[in-house]
């Protein structure tokens, strides 16, 4: 239950501080944080909650990184349904609270797309959906071979944080413009749920291309890179 | 008295490089730094005083921190007086330091609202009270579960500073447009009583969020999360 | 073997993301990440897979590094071939991947220059040939004083790709204007097959200044601040 | 000796990236770094070369850090020319690397004022005379804190150069606009013999700000935060 909570609170964290520094400070006139600071501000949340409670739930904070801890051996299926749940649900409870904040603006007239991801005509900078499953597949399988990688027995003690939650930090500076960036499920479904419309039909391959990715990444480390 | 020393040197760094950083350089014609180099200063002044005196005095350099550790069963009762004390004169020589510097440049006319925190007419954004009360109580809930599972003793150790001080940067990337971010009752007091007016009567809202986020926190980590 | 499927990842995963951020994300009109955001990238490509599979290969990722360190007394001669070849396989397949993305964009016309390196009328901003090669034998000579120095016995335990990839960051945040920064001809090589062209016909110096440079940091290595 | 080749190059690099990434990269046009850049870069030198070769001279790289490491009683007055040689040497050898290099853009006219610290008419903001000497010796005595306090055997242990280097780019982020940022006088004053004129008759504050700053801070660490 304990793990559910850090689950929880870290899947809330990610969204609202991924997708808030999006809403509200990317384009501030001027002054704003672009995509460099989204990016930043993703990676931290995970680099955070995963020092502060990735001791009690491992700290995956996404569906695709249980998937890929499971395919890796790292972690039991009879765990996934559960912190899959959790994550969904702090993803949501989040959004709502963005939301929440965002329309007390004075001049708010529509959420829009929040931060929501997208390929095509929703794609940030028009990348077609091969395009957006190709990165949304690499990027996720990377960042389970950095997670399998820096958290092994052999990697140096206490860091993983640090690079994980630099690591997607990285991703989100390579592809916002391609699909705004998941490779998280959670975090995908949170903001399209409130954002509606074609965000919604396009979800399932922020579900596919991630989880994809991810499993490859568990068998190939647990083939290639672990200790035998 | 070698703890106040040390709430009170780095409150005074956390007031003069944060704010100094949003005052001096944020806006600076084509080469300033913005709100995301003005979220690193503040993250880095708590990252550095941490390392440098956090073995001295535990690194709060903030009243809500100090609450929320008390909350959470890390600090006794009888030392938040002199520690919020310490803090609140380290941040108020901190804004003379940088109201003598700011005064020394040659178009120099008026200080303005100095690096305040407001909310409504004074939200850099115009964000309505209600949304900076939600924001500020959340970052400042999370801002606390980071301290309190970063420094507990089953994460990595040596790492607490980098988490916390990335996690103010983080905080800051997220709500500079909404209430130009407190989460910290000494520095947005240091500022207000500088800038004068209506800051001074909105600075309420930023003593009660924060510790209130903080003190939330604080149970919330007892009941769930700390080692039992 | 394993050491090799290291590499190869490693260095597919600094291609991808180092050049893939120039290309997606570097110029997107307002919000853009610049070359602030690519240097970031390219230092946080080897931070996290130094991370994740230094531990099997050593974490080269680069001929230049290769060379530098058997220079330098810590790799043998041996191995130098077998790490190229899979460097440069990893570098090329990472092209072929950002290829295939960026041709899924709506309004794709031409790769261009792709994120290739130059000098005079290919230099960012008109460096010269000497200006360039001087830039890439000293920032990779600095890069291998750095590998040596942090991964010695004596330097802080665990601590070295943080300076590593930092390391790299601060290269390019030096000196993308003069070359778009390669200090790694596997990074060269892969961009400038795709670009072709003068590209090609560079690409000479992207491998003689940066091994130059690495080889003569791990003479000096040795002779000055090795451990006896 | 090998501690001052140590510091030779040591600073060579700060100056070469610190000041290198200002004079290259600083404000090319719509991309450039900034002021955020040019602080994480003089940041990065710092910390690379901290980890690369702190564990042999101690990684001052500049004589007012050696100034209050006597001051702190953490460095022996003896070695205090040796080192101050070796830094201003390094400094200078790599201003003038600097020069070749950006001599030979195909658009170059004046170096200009190269990268040097000024006030009055050469602060880049016109901050007046005693507004950069408060703020120089405010930073550079905060500097020291951090220095003696993160290196101090009660810290954290191996983490000093993160927490020194982001110190220096902080304090980069806060006071580009007042004087350049020295807070060191061998980066002072290897820009000012490049550029001449007015920048060497201001060098003098270069000096007497930092050091002075230092050994307060050598002098209040000892009698506060030092173990007894």
């Amino acid at each position: 239950m304990k793990k559910l909570f850090a689950e929880f609170f870290g899947t809330f964290w990610l969204v609202f501080g991924g997708c808030g520094s999006a809403i509200f400070a990317a384009g501030y006139p001027e002054l704003g944080i672009g995509f460099a600071g989204v990016a930043l501000a993703f990676g931290l949340t995970v680099l955070t909650m995963a020092f502060a409670v990735g001791h009690i739930s491992g700290g995956h904070f996404n569906p695709a990184v249980s998937f890929g801890l499971w395919a890796g051996g790292k972690f039991e299926a009879k765990d996934l349904i559960g912190y899959i749940v959790a994550q969904l649900a702090g993803g949501l409870v989040a959004a709502g609270a963005l939301y929440l904040i965002v329309t007390g603006k004075s001049d708010f007239e529509t959420i829009g797309g929040f931060a929501s991801n997208g390929y095509g005509a929703l794609s940030p900078d028009g990348y077609s959906m091969s395009s957006a499953l190709l990165a949304e597949f690499l990027l996720t399988m990377f960042f389970l071979l950095i997670i399998l990688g820096s958290t092994n027995e052999r990697a140096p003690k206490g860091f993983a944080p640090i690079a994980i939650g630099l690591g997607l930090t990285l991703i989100h500076l390579i592809s916002i413009p391609i699909t705004n960036t998941s490779v998280n499920p959670a975090r995908s479904t949170s903001q399209a749920l409130f954002a509606g419309g074609a965000y919604v039909s396009q979800l399932w391959l922020f579900w596919v291309a991630p989880i994809g990715g991810a499993i490859v990444a568990g068998i190939m480390h647990k083939a290639l890179f672990d200790k035998e």
